[in-house]
C-alpha cells in the first residue's frame, strides 16, 4: 500500500466533520434566512404602502427636510455606531472589532421607509444586507464563535437580505462571497452562503411577498457585431456606475464639509429636493423608480433619465438619507440602456436588462453576482450578453465603487 | 479641492489603460477562440463520426488492446513532455516552466479519437482544454509575453477548450478562472476568459456544429421538503464524485507499479475492456456514453449504470488511453440521480440533471461554473436545485479531485 492511496483512505474521513459542519449551518442559516427573510418582507410591504402613499399624497414631499431631522438626530443620537452601514459591515468582516449592534436593523429600515415616504431617491439593498447582517451577527452573543465563523456569520446575513429583498438567491449568495474583496471571490462561506440565500428567498415568498417582473421578449442569437455592441454598452455602463460612485462620495464629502452638525444635513438635502422635485414638476426621479424601470425595457424614454436618477439619489444618500444604492442603479442602467437603444442596434429591452445589472456590476465591483442576478431576473437566454456587459463594466468603473471599504484583492486589469 | 476627490480624478484616466488592455485582449481572444473553437468543432465532427462507426461495427473493439498500443508508443516516443494533459496546463500555470508544446493539440486529438473509435471509455473536455491552451500558448512565440500574460493566456486556452466542446460560454469562462486554485477565484483574466469563451463557442456554432440538447420538463417551486432531499442528493454526487477521483487515481497507480513500459499499458487495460464488454454484451459503458445520458432524463435505468460507468472510465484512463473525464461525470452524475429518483421525490429529469453537473463540480472543484452549466444546458428554473447539488457535492467530495495539480487555496469547511 503506498503512502499516496493511505493519505486518500484517510481523507475519506473527511466527510464525518464536513457532515457536522453541513448540519451547523444548515441550522443558522434557518435561522438567520428565516429572520432576515421575514424583515424583508415586512420591509417590501412596508415599501410599498409608503410609497403608494407618498404618490398619492405629494403634498408629503414638502415634509422631506423634516423626514431628514428625524433621520439625522436618531442617527446622530442613538446610531452614531451604525451609520456606516454596509461598509460597517464589510469593516468588520476585514478587521472585527465588536458584534453589530442589533439597533442598526430597526435603524435602517425606519430611516429608509421614512426616506422613501417623504420622497428621498433610494433603493432598498443596503437596508436589507444590513439587515440581514445584523441579524446574523446577534448570534454571536447566542453561540460561542471563534473570528472565522463569525466572518461566514456577516457574509450570511447579507447573502439572506440580498436574496430576500431582490427575490434572487443564486445572486444573493454569490454577491455576499464577491462583495467583500475585489477581484477575487473566496469559497469558504460557499455552502453556508447558498443555503442562507435559498431559506431567506424562500421564507420572504412564504409571506406571499413577491417581485417586480421585468422580462426580456426578444434575445437575438449572438453574432460578430452583436459582441461588439455588447462590450460598447458595458463600457458605457462602466463609465455611469463610476460616474455614480464618484457622485455620492462627492456629495457626501460636500456635506460633510459644509454642515458640520450631522442631523442638519439631511434637512438642508430634503430642501433641495423637495424643490427639485417641485420645480421639474414630476416624482419620477424620487423613490426607487419600479414604474421607470419597467418602462425601460419597453417604452421610449428622456436620454436624461439616468443622469437625473444618478443626481438625485447621490444628493439623497450624500446627504445623510437611508436606503440602498442598488434599486437606483438598476434604474439608471436600464434607462442608459434604453437611450443606448437609440444609436445600438440591440433590442431595447435586452439594453435596458444588461444595463440594469451591469451598472450595478460596476458600481459593487460583483460581475459574477450581477450575470448570475441578470439570468434569475430574464432568464438564460440573455446570459451571454449580461455576462459581457457586467465584466466589461466591472473593468471600466474603476477601482473604486460604492463601497469604500471593499478591500482591492486584484487589479483590474 | 481635496486630496481624496483629487485622487478620484486621477483614477478617472484609469479607463484608457483599460482600453488598450480591452483591445488587446478582444485581439488575442479572437485567435485564440477562433482557433481553439475550430479545432472543437473539428474534434466534436470526428468524435460523431467514430462514435457511429463503433456501434455500427462493434467488432472494432477487439482492436482495442492494438489502438492503445499505437496512443501507447506516440506518446512515449514523441509525446512524453505533454502527457501529463491538463495537469500540465494547471503546472505550467502555477509554475511556469516552458511554453505548451503545440503538438499537445495533435497527439491528444488523435489519442482521444482513437480511444473512442477502439472503444474506451472516456470524455472530451480533456481534450479540448489542451488544444485550447496549447494553441493559445504558441502566442507566446510569436508575442513577447510576461509571465502574467502567458498566465491569462493559457486561461483563455482552457476558456475557449470547454467553453465551445460543450456549448455552454459562461462556465467555460468561469471553468478557467476557478479550476486553477481549490476554492478562490480570481478575477485577473475574467475579461480576457469571457471575451475568448464567447468566441470560441459562436466559432463553433459557425462550423454548424451543434450540441445535444437535454431539457428538465418540470421543475417544482422549492420547498423545505424539496430543499433537503436536494442536500442529500448533493451529498451522493460529492461522495460519487470522489469514488471517481480515486478510482482514477488508483488504476492510474496500479497500472505504473505493474507494468513499466508505458506503451504496454493501454495494450493490457484494451485487454480487460474489450473482454468485459464482449462479456456483458453491451457498448453502452463505453465512448461518451450520450444516448444513455439523455436517456437517463426519463427513462428507468439500472441502478449500477453510474458504477459501471465510473469503472471502465477508471480504468480507461488509468490505463493510458487518451480524452476527458467531464463527459463520463456527466454519464455518472445523471444516472445516479436517475438511480436517486426511486426514493427521492423529485422528479426525475431534475436529479438527473442535478448530478450531470453537481458530480462533475465535485470532482473538478468548481462549483460556479457548474451551476452556471446547469443552467445553460437546462434554463434558469432549476437554478436553485442545480446550484445546492453543485455546492453540496463541491464540499462532499474531499480535497484531492480529478486534478492533481489543482492548488489548495482556502479549505472547504
Amino acid at each position: 500500500m503506498n503512502p499516496t492511496f493511505f493519505k486518500r483512505r484517510l481523507a475519506a474521513i473527511e466527510q464525518i466533520p464536513q457532515l457536522f459542519y453541513l448540519l451547523k449551518w444548515l441550522f443558522l442559516a434557518a435561522i438567520v434566512g428565516i429572520m432576515a427573510g421575514s424583515a424583508s418582507a415586512f420591509f417590501l410591504v412596508s415599501l410599498e404602502w409608503v410609497t403608494n402613499f407618498r404618490e398619492n399624497n405629494t403634498w408629503i414631499i414638502a415634509f422631506l427636510p423634516l423626514g431628514g431631522l428625524a433621520i439625522g438626530l436618531l442617527y446622530h443620537y442613538f446610531g452614531s455606531d451604525v451609520v456606516k452601514g454596509n461598509n460597517q459591515l464589510l469593516e468588520e468582516f476585514h478587521s472585527p472589532k465588536k458584534v453589530i449592534p442589533f439597533k442598526m436593523a430597526p435603524l435602517v429600515l425606519f430611516g429608509t421607509i421614512a426616506t422613501h415616504l417623504f420622497g428621498g431617491s433610494a433603493g432598498r439593498e443596503g437596508t436589507a444586507v444590513q439587515m440581514g447582517g445584523a441579524i446574523a451577527d446577534q448570534l454571536t452573543h447566542v453561540f460561542k464563535f471563534k473570528a472565522r465563523d463569525r466572518k461566514i456569520l456577516i457574509m450570511i446575513g447579507i447573502s439572506a437580505g440580498f436574496a430576500s429583498v431582490f427575490g434572487t438567491p443564486l445572486a444573493g449568495a454569490v454577491f455576499a462571497l464577491e462583495v467583500l474583496i475585489v477581484g477575487r471571490m473566496r469559497y469558504d462561506a460557499i455552502l453556508p452562503s447558498f443555503l442562507t440565500a435559498v431559506i431567506a428567498d424562500y421564507t420572504c415568498h412564504a409571506w406571499n411577498v413577491g417581485h417586480t417582473v421585468y422580462s426580456i421578449p426578444v434575445v437575438p442569437e449572438i453574432s460578430p457585431d452583436g459582441f461588439l455592441w455588447a462590450i460598447l454598452a458595458g463600457i458605457i455602463f462602466g463609465l455611469a456606475a463610476m460616474l455614480f460612485s464618484n457622485a455620492t462620495h462627492y456629495f457626501t464629502s460636500v456635506f460633510k464639509n459644509v454642515i458640520a452638525y450631522p442631523p442638519l444635513r439631511p434637512v438642508v438635502g430634503g430642501v433641495f429636493i423637495a424643490g427639485a422635485v417641485w420645480l421639474i414638476g414630476t416624482t419620477k426621479y424620487i423613490g426607487l423608480g419600479v414604474p421607470v424601470i419597467v418602462s425601460a425595457f419597453s417604452q421610449d424614454l428622456p436620454f436624461y433619465d439616468f443622469l437625473a436618477k444618478t443626481l438625485f439619489t447621490a444628493f439623497t444618500l450624500g446627504a445623510g438619507f437611508k436606503g440602498g444604492e442598488v434599486t437606483p442603479l438598476f434604474y439608471i442602467g436600464a434607462t442608459l440602456g434604453n437611450a443606448l437603444a437609440g444609436f445600438i442596434p440591440l433590442p431595447v429591452a435586452l439594453l435596458a436588462g444588461m444595463g440594469f445589472v451591469a451598472v450595478f456590476a460596476g458600481a459593487s465591483n460583483t460581475p459574477i453576482a450581477c450575470t448570475l442576478m441578470g439570468i434569475e431576473l430574464f432568464g438564460a437566454e440573455s446570459g451571454v450578453f449580461i455576462a459581457i456587459a457586467c465584466v466589461v463594466a466591472y473593468l471600466f468603473s474603476g477601482h473604486s465603487g460604492i463601497y469604500g471599504s471593499q478591500v482591492i484583492g486584484s487589479p483590474k486589469h
